[in-house]
């Protein structure tokens, strides 16, 4: 029955968050309803779907709302579990991959937000250190493997390929050289986009995420 | 064999996300090697066991860490699953108990620390707010069920009963009524440490826990 698999994604193209969610979409080959939202005026079905944060993305499946990005892939990835395994099926590597995914979203996205929209100066240097060593310590958990999921595309892939789409951004104004410094990174990266349709379907150019972060610098008043 | 249930949980006894991980082992019934750790001088195995955070806790099972603790939760789950389960078998629900413990410990832990270990003023005032608001959200969530996971003690509330412990620090330093305010969430506590052995086994006396944060404050010079 249609009703069965009404899928409803809430989300804001230039999200790292939504962009993992699309691509778990994606692997597992779902259609869904994709409703671009206006965040600086939210609309009644965001608010009424995820009042506690009131955030995007949101995942809405056969009506009921499920929301926090990773939490919506461990979703997506139980539901459809046919096709494309996001997650290695041994308690102790799903332990691992969740501990990568939530390194991801405290370290590296979090200060990635700090040198793009903080101005120069005690913080922007802490967190372009901190990027720098977590991003470091992502190209030495990956390693000589193909995916960081081993041989095939995983979760920890799904949560951080987003990253490559800003990284253009992150260079510019957190004046780092990722690509030299971190070789397998972008080689998994180019990989990524070169073999995974999920991923190149759904990542923007770097250079419109780039034009995005200029428009927001001058709402916040960083740049004229 | 006895190698294959070696399991150690390096540890530090207020700590509420170490709580959670003992309730959840002793809701399984599984024997560990506990290890206090000291945190202002941490341990080679520390350090070794949880490189990137080097925090507790850390689970050793097998020679093998697995650190953070929620997912140190869920693989225990997974590990030790004929007894107890923490998790609700499907999809949605178990996405729901998620959301609720990282609601936790984004909002309800983080303001809390900032309600201790804060001077008073703009912060500490919104801390102060956003917590009241975050566990009046908990207490809607519970509505008139017995435990969070329904009829059954589960994820959620072996993520949120160590609060309890820590509730009498919060209504001092935060100027909090909680007890009052939050009548469905006191008697949720209490039923939790009156019919759960694995947790009035593992909760502190709040008086420990508050004599605890008063020599910290005396530590950050925020008391005399």
């Amino acid at each position: 029955m249609a009703k069965q698999e009404e899928v409803i994604l809430l989300d804001f193209w230039p999200s790292m968050w939504g962009m993992r969610v699309r691509i778990a979409l994606a692997e597992k080959g779902v259609s869904y309803d994709y409703r671009e939202q206006d965040l600086r005026n939210k609309s009644q079905l965001l608010i009424e779907m995820n009042p506690v944060h009131k955030k995007i993305p949101v995942l809405i499946h056969n009506s009921k709302p499920i929301c926090e990005s990773s939490i919506i892939v461990e979703y997506i990835d139980e539901v459809w579990k046919e096709k494309a395994p996001l997650f290695p099926s041994d308690a102790y590597s799903k332990a691992r991959a969740r501990f990568w995914v939530d390194f991801i979203d405290k370290k590296v996205y979090h200060n990635g937000r700090i040198l793009l929209y903080t101005p120069k100066g005690e913080e922007h240097e802490a967190a372009r250190k901190e990027f720098m060593d977590s991003v470091k310590l992502l190209e030495g958990e990956l390693g000589e493997k193909d995916y960081f999921g081993g041989e095939s595309f995983g979760y920890v892939d799904a949560a951080l390929i987003p990253l490559y789409a800003w990284l253009h951004a992150y260079e510019t104004y957190g004046e780092l050289k990722v690509e030299q410094e971190c070789p397998k990174l972008i080689g998994w990266a180019k990989r990524c986009l070169e073999k995974k349709e999920s991923v190149s379907s759904v990542l923007p150019e770097s250079l419109k995420i780039l034009a995005f972060v200029q428009q927001m610098r001058k709402r916040f008043g960083l740049d004229e």
